[in-house]
């Protein structure tokens, strides 16, 4: 039987713009996958492991920024999704989730794959619907179609986010004999313009004002996507109001020269009065969260007199326990409009931070240069080999640490991605498979053993994208609980923190016909990686082997030597 | 710093009869990982992927029927237990899931791995609780040990099930320097007597005169774990009272001769005056669900006049749109309570039950003996072949139908398990780990290729048990959509609800050390299953090729003669 409501779901995503569905094979979402599988403007990739598949289509809505469909059968299928639900909905990635459900009558009566799923996503969704089951009454059937687009819009409203709708379905789930889709061209679409979210010039003034209280203002970017015009009214607001600017490597403004980027490697000085010549009288944040762990301890010690966060709607954390006020307006529009009228002097401030953020880059260009075969100088090199055009993905929980302290240069175009949402180790690879498919140039995912193996299952499905590239640093454990205060000093760091596991990925990139390449030394590794980032070389694999003690006595040399540096 | 009370969580587990945790490594969850890895009577487990830890925490629940406790930090690695914990709700087996969390504070401030943690469970958790956060005042920590009391007494009350207790946690997590971790001997428990579900003599009278309205009693049992008593009591139920009692290979009552196990091929027969002889006057049911849709099928057309389904406490399902009464007591109880002081004559309505069911099996000895080289074929030797006082688990889709179609003999001493809470097919592998890990002799699984796949983890971590075999039907899809009318008839089969996946078991084995045989006939199959099954063999996969479509065309034919098979 052909149910034209469901049907019209899929004329509605199309209508709307969405491009791309994954969805998990079943039983129960037959009419979905149908409706899906033969509309003529979707792609429809089909992903076995459901946590997979939802990490996927987050991959690819974070690379195309509008809403992934997702698509899967009743049952722990939908609880699968879970992780990367709460990953979107932190990091505000828009996502349509469909799962196929039982119609209410069957509920809770020992019928397989059937659980309770509405508001199966909980506190971790913008909102949940319930698709009607009976279409007799036209009412229904309004209900329907204006509920897949408000699904939609919310999705991409800013904060931008999952959306989920259940679908009850009662059989016969197939089109019967004679039976053709076609998809009802007259549905009903309800399309929303967004708000610019830009300030009244009366706003602009009065900030320009107060602003003019404070002579030391430090701008931090939180996470973000990769924006021209953001990075350009920063670059000019920095310029013209004597502004200090930081960015981890992941906020994606270290496209700009004028970016503080060693700030993690800057802030560890143990001089106190430098670092009290760090401190701002204004902090102005914006984007999602921060990475740099000294960052966050610095500005809370060392508080601003005021702190404004630029954020155009949602709730607001504040990171820096120094929030002050909340400004709701598009960041790029606040620095354009709040930029001086001509080039300032340089001031004090800025020289402090500019010219210890010099010295903490040399140090760190010198340091791995000559550190021994560890992590960070393996990540450095990884990311000065990083292809122009390309993009980066980095695992939680050590690869996005070094990464952020080694920072990109200004010239390299990278843009660069982490599920920092959440901070979870268990979809990194699905997501930079999602990613690699939905754009040119090569990903490279910066992973490590924990994460890697974690999300196995990411590879495991018929799309492996030939421009995917994982460097995987394999130390055969959860490295980092070497790293960190605490851990190392107990009895169960071994057995129950680092947690050794023995895998090395040789055998993966067989199953999955990717090319491999195993490396135990810096020479190895320098010598591999053009080749390794070449167009031509294909999905590959490069496994960088370290011991886990070794790394650590490194990075503890790092950590006691970027504390020497003399500013 | 050591927070007594956290520390205590470890105590009065193992003072209320836990014995085996399993934890997944993190930071936030430090002081539970110190607390439970240094309890002298716990047995610590710990596993990276969180899915995998919480299956691996049910087979053991399944196996010992104690709560296995799981421990965990935060962030998403509390939704990643969630399908497990659906599982667990739905097959009643008793966990206690502990989520370490940030303390409210922090809550939604964009600090890593820092979700929405109360009430994550939804509606797939028996309670849900917030342990404290501050312990100043004594009615905290008379509250934190209460809280651990209730839940562990409420996760084995019938209907058993999970619960969780969200563990908010402040740093420092690591004992200080000369700080030594203590247990409380003193700590305060609140032991639980649980009822015995009994009916009063009253009852039981009253029940028994109603009972002689009907001639034609049949009782099925659905999924539960072995009880000798419970077998004992059926039988002598049925003997005395003319009852006819079927049971599906999860219900483990197959180790009486007296049940009908042949009742999903030989309700398959067309010739309804045949099905009008099964029909009864009054249907008992207890367990929880059941398999065979044949028998579902028939008993909603062929309704008996009462429906009364015997269960302790807890919702009760109408699987069978039939229920007409529901008793409150022990099976065992409610069977030895209501038998006949003496054993009746044997009466049409058993004849003709157990006649067809004789034929039935008949059939399916002679259709397996003579069949080429397919699934069901395969399963039948398998069953036939497995070891005395042996564990089965079958997965989700198509193995445990084989299975339930083939049944096991009353002489094989076999319990069986299956995901059936919520029959999903992602944790089979884990699950079967899990009871292997806790019982002698062999643990089998019987499981298909999208779901071993799907669980590659379950053999990712260092206890990979030595009595595990894994018997692996690789047909390189989902190969239940072929077999299952709708998705067969669609030009979707292939890429959309089949999703041929390439891979195949041999570098998995390689990379988890378990001996490996590929087997693509049947012969080959009788040859290696002795050795396979012997207990010097160590963990291995055994895996199984065959064809979709040949599958496909082989079930069909099994289909076929089914129906004709001539009571």
């Amino acid at each position: 039987m052909i149910i034209q409501p469901v049907v019209n779901i899929a004329e509605i995503c199309a209508r709307k713009g969405v491009e791309h569905v994954v969805l998990s094979p079943g039983s129960r979402c037959a009419p979905l996958t149908i409706a899906f599988a033969r509309h003529p403007k979707l792609t429809v990739r089909t992903v076995s492991d459901e946590r997979t598949a939802a990490f996927i289509a987050l991959g690819m809505a974070l690379t195309t920024g509008m809403p992934t469909v997702l698509v899967c059968t009743s049952g722990t299928a939908a609880l699968n999704y879970a992780p990367a639900v709460a990953e979107a909905f932190f990091q505000l990635v828009p996502l349509l989730v469909l799962t196929a459900d039982r119609p209410p009558e069957w509920i809770d009566q020992l019928d397989g794959q059937t659980i309770r799923q509405q508001n199966i996503y909980g506190q971790h969704i913008k909102q949940s619907y319930t698709f009607p089951v009976d279409f007799a009454h036209p009412d229904a059937v309004w209900h329907s179609e204006r509920m897949v687009s408000e699904a939609l819009n919310k999705a991409v409203a800013f904060p931008a986010g999952p959306v989920h709708i259940n679908v009850p379905l009662r059989e016969p789930f197939y089109p019967g004999p004679g039976e053709e889709v076609t998809f009802d061209k007259g549905v009903k679409i309800i399309e929303e313009e967004h708000n610019t979210f830009e300030l009244n010039p009366g706003q602009v003034n009065q900030l320009q004002q107060e602003m003019q209280q404070y002579s030391r203002v430090l701008v931090v970017a939180g996470q973000g996507t990769y924006e021209q015009q953001l990075l350009d009214s920063l670059d000019l607001y920095a310029e013209t109001r004597n502004a200090v600017a930081v960015g981890d490597i992941i906020s994606n403004v270290q496209g700009s020269s004028l970016i503080i980027r060693y700030h993690d490697a800057l802030l560890a000085t143990p001089d106190e009065n430098k670092l009290k010549e760090l401190q701002p009288d204004l902090l102005i944040t914006f984007g999602k969260s921060f990475i740099s762990k000294g960052l966050k301890l610095y500005l809370r010690k060392y508080k601003p007199e005021a702190h404004w966060h630029i954020q155009p709607a949602g709730d607001v954390a504040d990171t820096f326990q120094t929030l002050t006020r909340v400004v709701r307006c598009a960041p790029a529009h606040f620095f354009s409009s709040l930029a001086g009228s001509q080039k300032a002097v340089t001031t004090s401030f800025q020289n402090v931070w500019q010219a210890m953020n010099e010295k903490a880059g040399n140090f760190l260009q010198q340091h791995v240069g000559e550190a021994a075969h560890g992590e960070l100088a393996i990540a450095a090199r990884v990311l000065q080999a990083l292809p122009q055009q390309s993009h980066l993905h980095l695992a939680n929980s050590m690869s996005v640490r070094y990464a952020n302290i080694l920072a990109l240069q200004p010239t390299q175009d990278v843009r660069v991605y982490a599920n920092r949402g959440t901070s979870g180790i268990d979809g990194s690879n699905s997501t930079a498979v999602g990613c690699a498919l939905l754009s040119s140039g090569i990903t490279t995912l910066l992973t490590g053993d924990l994460a890697f193996f974690y999300d196995r299952n990411g590879l495991w499905h018929n799309y492996l994208p030939q421009n995917l590239r994982i460097v995987l640093l394999n130390n055969h454990a959860g490295g980092i609980f070497r790293l960190i205060d605490g851990p190392k000093q107990q009895p169960e760091l071994e057995p129950f923190f680092e947690t050794h596991q023995a895998l090395n990925a040789e055998n993966t990139a067989r199953d999955f016909n990717m090319s491999y390449h195993a490396v135990h030394s810096l020479a190895e590794l320098e010598e591999i990686l053009p080749e390794f980032f070449s167009t031509e070389a294909g999905a590959g694999i490069l496994e960088v082997f370290t011991e886990s003690s070794g790394n650590a006595a490194a990075f503890a040399t790092y950590r006691q030597e970027v504390r020497k540096i003399r500013y």
